[in-house]
């Protein structure tokens, strides 16, 4: 919580003493014309708000050991998964995998609790487990929209413009993976142009392509292009989203995909997705055995692959509407249970992906907001590691987009703000500031205020704190018309990061043979 | 937390029994065509997030006393506070009182640490502290907005509406004071038709006139016969709002009206009203610090008025852009001043109020929603008692937004829903529907979900989730269009609680008479 010493008890990348130097790495940039501050990844100093006590965390750790035990999770289409687990001493019975009480559990011991992705700029690496939270843009819109251009497919442009405007976001301290699908592009060969998206246009961390065993492969073929084959084998520099096909199902496609990350040593996060009502029962306590229970089974499936591999427990629960089946953000019921599920998986000992900016609305109006505030706080108090879908969200995962992205991003900054607490150094006390203002003045113009203003309270670029005079001559602009501006303003700055011309000739050669060596398909 | 039980450990005003029983009350109120259902006060099952631990508190509570003992807080224009304090043990030198230390807490020990405010319909009476949260709509903007209308000043009419609106949001359990000023109204008289307005359209609790003594007294009067001069003289039934002029200032009418309400056994709660950076020092830890003092001079000055008067420590923290001085809402800053000052009430064993839904926004737009929910959020997470500007702030609180009070209104019910916590009885774990559904089905037709679907998620009245297409048909509505339909739906059925036609009489002689018995003031 609070420190009372400038440096006491915060990594050199933490909180503190980041704050201390914005300023002036804030001045330097303004100066020097760079693109703005970027911030490292976060280190929480706030405690994680809870939602569930021992008795209660117990009981759903029970009741999924239950749901391993006799009812058991599916393997779908993959004889080998089905022998690796009848060989671990699980009970296999057709494509039905019940696990004996204690052996996911078992096998986890195994897993990192926490571990580092690198990044090819070392400065952009990043931590996932522990006190870190890392913010990762949207993952897998068919569609972008602007204000512009309105709604339409998403394209190889827009893939490059969204890592572009997440490379220039302060907060955002990962690349992502499908920040859009750009649909113009043969859905067998579109990862590859993704993945050299990352590496050519960004220098923060990235993910792999999961939409088959060989795309997988092929991301991590490309990787060991920039990062050299020794490193990719004992570092994480990939992290994938396997998705459980909830209830209780991982089929062959993220299977494939798993083993092949797995095996090369790269992070994956085993992630039931969850329309609570539809895929898990109605109830937050249900969800969350079910939850756990997927999780247990598909983390567990990593280490079979291989002991140590980086694994993260992840959750995407939303509820539906009970009229019409449409999934619905930031109501009550999915916060219950992401804070539910970041006790879980703490007391698993693993990292934990849920949340984001999420939200239902078609446009970036309040329910855009609402929602996604509604869900960011509660990702960001509930000690996530990992948050995907942190930026762009729109329509409930449909559509990327362009204004939603920086005003997200500009909450985003305010979240890692707040994650560092209360500065209760000397300076933070300001008992000289209340001693030399006293009754009845102000401290506008007192040596305190003088000396830290800058710094002292986060400036959005979104916001409009102006009188309604001033804001009526400004054109009355809502916050979409603003940050309409903003995220044009932010490619218009954009400057690529250095990529050695020969990892980029070499890419570039995978990419063209590996494109010319089969055909095109587009479904 | 969680509780295994139906009925375990939550009074049956609160949670869990009303969630059962919500579905089936809510089914009865459509069928009756009566107006929704009202949520009784929320009583929390969640823990109060943290943001400080024992020794920042200590420290802040230390450098607070230190303020008290050398610094000092003025009271002005008002001999007779002096002289109480002279008596109490203070050193008074001028206007400026210095109090040796410990004498404050002292004092405060005849507080109640909570207390009930009696409302009309004894169905609609609140607990103030503890895990009781209250919310009340906006107080104090000159300004009004609508859709139709666009911003205007208040009048009576706009009043009537905004106390109509509240007397019809099921999670506003409080009516509130200045809902907006009614400036048709003389300024000496409009309170009488202020507080008349609160009894004779809604019959959920409210809050007196400060803006003079003598206004206090009438408002103490009129609830006098509305419950009685015995009842009022025992049990508090006005809360009523004391800013403190920070930095460490009470001026003579806030003083008024606090002795007034102290002495007549009503609620005051004690706010320094803080624009950090100018009427407090740039930091946290100084705004916490100098907004301890000052509630511990005024709070325990109403135990001079009268041991044992119901008294709440209130803050209102908003930062200031340090560009323009304008203030700033949903930022991270605040953030952190609202979770400290919690934390100190409740170690003072004071009722808390803070927060709301506050926003700079001109209008009901994504930055609206944004400041509202990061100040919303934290102001139930940190454990806020009473929360005033929970519906209807926009434009940095000159504006009452009729579309901004039901979407807060929406927000309000969510919150309700979250602090219930996680349902862990047997129908909450839901293994019968896990073992009914199993892997690979889906769980929308399962007994479970059948069972529980009518109350499983909270629904939005606001919220779109629809598909795209069908927004689009249907005009592709924003948020803010959308809430223009439902205030206009909730005014349209809004029916006036019953109301003792002598005591109606009663008030309305009282307001004529008083009316008469001055001249009209407009400023």
């Amino acid at each position: 919580m609070g420190t009372t010493d400038e440096t006491a008890g915060v990594d050199e990348r933490g909180g503190r003493r980041r704050r201390a130097s914005g300023g002036a790495e804030a001045r330097r940039a303004k100066r020097s014309g760079s693109r703005s501050l970027q911030l490292p990844f976060i280190r929480r100093i706030l405690p994680e708000q809870a939602v569930l006590d021992e008795e209660g965390l117990a009981l759903i750790e029970q009741n999924a050991d239950t749901v391993l035990e006799e009812i058991g999770i599916e393997f779908r289409e993959d004889p080998e998964a089905l022998q690796m687990w009848r060989e671990a001493g699980a009970e296999v019975s057709g494509e039905r995998v019940r696990f004996p009480k204690g052996l996911c559990r078992e096998l986890l011991k195994t897993a990192p609790q926490t571990f580092t992705q690198h990044a090819r700029n070392p400065e952009r690496s990043v931590e996932i487990g522990g006190k870190a939270t890392v913010f990762a843009p949207v993952y897998g819109p068919p569609f972008v929209r602007d204000l512009d251009n309105g709604r339409r497919y998403g394209t190889i442009d827009d893939f490059q413009n969204l890592v572009k405007l997440a490379y220039q976001a302060p907060a955002l301290h990962h690349s992502g993976g499908t920040v859009c699908e750009p649909v113009d592009i043969p859905v067998n060969k579109r990862h590859l142009d993704m993945v050299y998206a990352h590496i050519r246009y960004s220098d923060k961390p990235f993910m792999g392509s999961v939409t088959a065993p060989e795309r997988a492969a092929d991301s991590v073929a490309m990787a060991r292009m920039v990062f050299g084959e020794e490193f990719v084998e004992q570092n994480c520099v990939l992290i994938n989203l396997i998705n459980v096909n909830s209830p209780m199902v991982f089929d062959a496609t993220m299977l494939g995909a798993l083993k092949t990350y797995a095996r090369a040593n790269q992070g994956t996060i085993v992630t039931p997705f969850i329309l609570a009502g539809a895929m898990s029962p109605v109830t937050v306590a249900g969800t969350l055995t079910q939850v756990l229970a997927e999780v247990l089974a598909g983390a567990a499936f990593t280490q079979l692959c291989r002991p140590g591999a980086p694994v993260i427990m992840g959750t995407f629960a939303s509820s539906i509407s009970m009229q019409s089946g449409a999934p619905t953000f930031g109501t009550p019921e999915p916060t219950l249970v992401l804070y539910g599920a970041a006790q879980l998986a703490r007391r698993l000992n693993l990292p934990f992906r849920s949340g984001g900016s999420l939200c239902a609305s078609k446009v970036c109006d309040a329910q855009a907001a609402y929602e996604s505030a509604q869900t960011l706080t509660p990702t960001v108090m509930a000690g996530t590691n990992f948050v995907l879908h942190a930026a762009g969200w729109l329509e409930g995962g449909l559509v990327s987009s362009y204004e939603k992205f920086v005003m997200d991003c500009d909450q985003l900054a305010m979240m890692q703000q707040l994650s560092r607490g209360v500065d209760l150094s000397e300076n933070g006390q300001a008992m000289d500031a209340i001693r030399e203002v006293g009754p009845g003045s102000h401290y506008l113009g007192c040596a305190h205020t003088q000396a830290n203003f800058e710094t002292a309270f986060y400036r959005s670029p979104v916001a409009d704190n102006n009188s309604f005079e001033q804001w009526l001559a400004e054109g009355s602009k809502t916050a979409e018309e603003r940050a309409n501006g903003l995220w044009k303003k932010w490619l218009a700055e954009y400057e690529a990061p250095p990529l050695d011309e020969g990892v980029d000739e070499a890419l570039k050669e995978f990419i063209e043979t590996t494109k010319a060596s089969m055909p095109d398909a587009f479904s």
